[in-house]
């Protein structure tokens, strides 16, 4: 181990515990090859209790003491409360000055003008402008030369989203990634969880794969959706291909979804499906002109959800509500993501990884495929927010819809037993 | 290529167009640097007709064209229909000459004195053994010095089970393995299979592994034995270990499959099952003395299913039940399946390989699992034979359960209106 | 089964064994429901001869048989030859009559003014426009108003892609999808077709995902680029910005791959790198001006490589070299392919998928991927010319560099021996 | 929440923050409903320091507490460390009192007599039995009627394995399970693990399953015998048939690993692999008479590594040398593993499993395959202990033996240096 010369004294405040925050800050100060030392620790006594760290860090010289304290920082920890940011403006637009400060998902507050002001429109990987005594996340780009960007790590604080023990299980579903499990306890789970979210008055974006539909779960998935679960949809143009097809011709790229065989060679319903969308001219003018009877679409438009369609290189088609230009696509996804609080992925890994990059880690994320990598993958990207479940979708969400279907009716019973 | 100097020529007939056969016979000769000339070729004219071949194949020389013939056997290709066996007593127990002939799991003849015979107990890698004018499949290791064995090649044809094009759909499972499906589909199937099975006065077997109790799939397994539709289970110590531990304590190792949150560390009740079946002496003695009440093991002992139970190296206990003799559980397993028309795996690798060594190719296999790479395999072990469903196994048996119910509660309905 | 009353007489010819059509062809009609009777078969004697199909297919009525006959024919069957096409002009910009004629991916002959002409730009899911008596295939987003399409049946010939039987062992690896395979021997599969294109003077497309660089196969990815057997990369936004991210840095999304460790929280690098890049102003700038200095961008530039990088929703950045419209990267892609005669996938299924739609049936494929399901996946798209290997791509572009290290090595020392 | 009513004070020490092992206690007693107050702790004020809980933990009821400290237990809380043990004999043979104490794979002491004692033989779901005034594991089947047996949960105390920072990274490969990865660094610290070993003495053991043969892993990992790094093979019975089969006909399972084609239908060199076995007795008489002169068990004979082949439901043969009597294989690889202090487990979820259930969280664990939820299921068993990679088994230890023999040669390099 090297010699440590140089130190620092960081704070860090909350659930560090819970969170497995202390083991993380001793950990990264131990690969960076530093030596760290305890000045102070009071712990939470009880589960609500907050606890609060002194840590001196020492490590072998300022460059290195620079790099760790940055790597530090989303783990709560800041240096020098007392200093004020660093703000260079922008040299040109889309560039940064080499040492400008790159977001976490987490609540971030910074120092300006001696005042701790908290950071709007909280994501990962973007950059903080500073203007008319606020700041705001901003992509990369989006930077307008001359926008004064937040630089290096002084006064800064970030305060991670604390894993909550004991709320609804969603630990338990945290805990790991398997196939081995009973799915239906994590679909009443995962049901507890949109009840709760949209009785607390909060908004629900699904995201949602083409498998949805070839796997049978769109009749489920349209029962969510006309039970007011599903606020919005993002998704790409295969998704709504395919529930037009469905609609239209029973098939789902051509396997009759009754049947169960293949209709035709060559995907024809698929491209019969685009072309009668494209006749009418959107997917809103089919459901007026009675053309779209059933299914995801139609259900969503009737009850006016925000769906976003997100072109892809893989697309047939497009449709015509498809969105083709992805910096436009990006950003009518994160506009739909901008109030929401509760977000269920199901079987699309791409839409998935999108919708991840943008969420602030206060959101509850439920990610459902029957690919144990896709579930770790997407888990592993905000690990304290996101829960997920190896399954069948289609199974799933027939199984959701049946303990739906299951507690109205009950609900129902109850109701009318009260009168 | 090389030059081909020696030659013979083969026949074949049945249905070598549906079973890809002609097409596996043109590659094999390939494959092996041979030549090939269609000598005569009548195709069957509908659906129901045999086609038959007769095919003149050159190779290199002698040694190449042995192994050629000896390849092409497998597939239905015989060479000198005149010739008699060719038999050579065992030098010592579990030894057989070196050009002994290794069974496949087709349906043989052998021609022993003039007459074409039907090999007895037909099961893959095993020796013909001619006694008393009857030949039949024997395992290596039960060779008893002096048995007369079958070797070489000639006087022993091989009748490939065909793939039927239309029968109950059990083709189009066939056609791929893929997580995209409607499993509900899969699920109406498979029941289909399993009526017509029961209606041909057919026996079914199911390989389980303690997956199916991990996900919750125990009450509808247990549905399905109640129902009658369940001969044989064959399974390893964990299955058994876990149904008891469900039905005594309402975990699977240590997961509380009602609350879906971890019981115990250490895996405690797992050990108290064991315990308290080992204090009773056995499962049926648990039935007898009302320890055990309700699951898998409970219903298959009260309905006389053949329950075979064989170890392994990973096993807790064991039970006294399950047998930890590999050579006695092999063999108990095969009995088990010696009358058996249909088997149905769920999620269990290990048993299902070992099952699948065993039967004959005209009995047919379904086999779930939520690995993919699981279902290939067992698939690829006998591809004219099995479908695979890859699903949540414990969603499939809720399903399997659900499609069964509704349809007895349809037929009740319908023998009641008939009075 | 229905009682059959019309009927009508087909005609195919090829190797209609080894590409198992004529399996096909019988099963698409019993799936139909319908009958068949083979009123002449004509086997092809040897490995290289043709076969000849006249076949008389009967259905229930009108409708069914039109259906069965449109089915058929990507299996190489054709009805009334005499029969010139049936032309009818787009009613509109991208809507095309209700009967239109929907592609596959095999090469196809239309019947125009009594003669048979090639259809040009052969794809899948296109239709088919006729103008200046030539015929092309055009995606529908591309139909204008007045496009004569070609619509029903009559007078469409294909000619499905035959599979070979001999050829470099590629038949070996399309048996199955397996991880349990010895992955030096598909490698050298790989490597003896990827010299026998260029040899032929044929052009290679590779896709490749970002998992190549986070599993450190870039320096092996630049050893193909650099001795040129690559003609054209296909990738994502995310390729690029790990390559660069790894030449500037060191790094993989913050991971060391060197060391094994993390580097940094939140991704900065990855940020870092495209800041860096935007403010040169693309890669090719950053080549020229010295910034880039290694890598797969850095070797694909400097040898003038195709490179087209599409957008998706994932992206950050993007960086500027990225085509954030989806239909002109679709349209960039297409023209890449437009003369490439093999594609190698590596760990991407988004942009896999996208070239598979646009290939036609007789450019050879091989994809590589460690999950087994993607390989499947993809290799059902066009199962006569996709082999798939499933195995650690990082580890496979090293041995893949290994055996064309240790060639060029014997080449070098053969050619030197020889003076 | 429920009204907590009875309390008790539990203690731990130890590396509390490091491990985990804190959260870890407060979640579990907030999962039982119970609530914890923190009456004192000591913190680590290093990396090397430990730290000390005092903990008020409350629950509603006797039996619920009961409960909770059983479950802290294994965390490293123990309650009135002033008690002693409490022990009852056991009932009958394999039967023991319904509160006894089923153990972990902690190391493990108890309070008898008022003293301290470290318990023996340590591995999980087994017993403890005092006798001699000794205390030690032991399977519940070898217990024997009268066995003086641990009951409850006084006088206990587990010493959970901590997890260390900063050893040989192998933290690092703890952190994910994941297949994007650059392997190479992981063989690298795989290679210096192994050689840490040999360095202080220790026993390396191999668990590998027949997927290193198919593979092509058989002249690596035959490498690694050869250079002292294999004190232990754990396998079945696969894995030695398919070896010799290797080194006797250059197939498994009938394909030519040199050139990947399949060589004979029905696995004849399978069966003939094992009859030549046979006629010699076994595989020390076959490596003896000159038969076998390659592979891993050749390779493993002649180095007296202690090797023990495991029988299954699913073995072919089995040839003499497998252990079909499960109890006493397992027996037997409990022995083989008594002073093993790191094991490799290759491509062998089965063996795998068997071998985890008997070591203590001593010994470091690396698990290769290339299934990720293969994996991620061994890691689980024990986590602090396991390092998972997700790799073709083949190609890792192509790339183990390179970096071996390129290690070799500098270290020979080096040391004909120094002369």
């Amino acid at each position: 181990m090297a010699t440590s010369s140089v130190s620092e004294v960081v704070q860090a405040e909350g659930h560090l515990i819970d969170s497995q925050l202390l083991n993380a800050i001793f950990d990264k100060v131990i690969e960076r090859n530093g030596k760290f030392e305890v000045l102070h620790f009071d712990i939470g006594r009880t589960n609500d209790e907050f606890s609060k760290l002194t840590l001196k860090v020492s490590v072998e010289n300022e460059s290195a003491l620079g790099d760790l304290l940055e790597e530090l920082m989303p783990l709560g920890c800041y240096a020098k409360p007392e200093s004020d940011l660093k703000i260079t403006p922008a040299e040109a637009d889309a560039c940064v000055p080499d040492d400008f400060y790159s977001t976490t998902n987490h609540r971030t507050y910074v120092k300006y003008e001696g005042m701790w002001i908290e950071v709007e429109s909280q994501r990962m990987d973007a950059v903080i402008v500073v203007a008319d005594g606020r700041a705001s996340c901003k992509k990369l780009r989006d930077v307008r030369r001359g926008d004064r960007i937040v630089c290096g790590v002084s006064g800064i604080k970030i305060s991670p989203e604390f894993r909550e023990r004991d709320r609804l299980g969603f630990a338990f579903m945290m805990n790991d990634v398997s196939s081995e499990r009973r799915v239906e306890v994590s679909v009443s789970k995962v049901l507890a969880m949109l009840k709760q979210t949209k009785r607390d008055g909060g908004r629900v974006a699904f995201v949602a794969g083409p498998v949805v539909v070839h796997s049978g779960g769109s009749p489920y998935f349209a029962d969510l959706i006309r039970q007011g679960f599903v606020d919005v949809i993002l998704a790409g143009n295969a998704l709504a291909v395919h529930d037009v097809e469905l609609d239209l011709f029973g098939t789902s790229l051509g396997i009759d979804l009754e049947a169960g065989v293949a209709v035709e060679e060559g995907h024809k319903n698929h491209m019969r499906a685009i072309n009668a969308i494209n006749r009418v001219g959107g997917l809103r003018q089919a459901v007026d002109e009675g053309l779209l009877n059933s299914g995801i679409m139609f259900e969503a438009i009737r009850r006016d959800v925000n769906i976003v369609l997100a072109g892809s290189i893989r697309d047939d088609g497009p449709l015509p509500d498809t969105i083709m230009d992805l910096v436009q696509a990006q950003d009518r996804y994160a506009d739909a993501l901008r109030d929401v609080s509760m977000v269920v992925m199901l079987s699309s890994m791409l839409h998935s990884i999108g919708v991840g990059n943008m969420l602030p880690s206060s959101v509850r994320v439920v990610c459902v495929d029957i690919n144990p990598a896709v579930v770790t993958k997407l888990a592993d990207r905000g690990s304290s927010q996101t829960a997920g479940i190896v399954t069948d979708v289609g199974l799933f969400l027939h199984q959701l819809s049946m303990q739906l279907t299951g507690s109205s009716e009950s609900a129902n019973r109850e109701r009318s037993e009260e009168r």
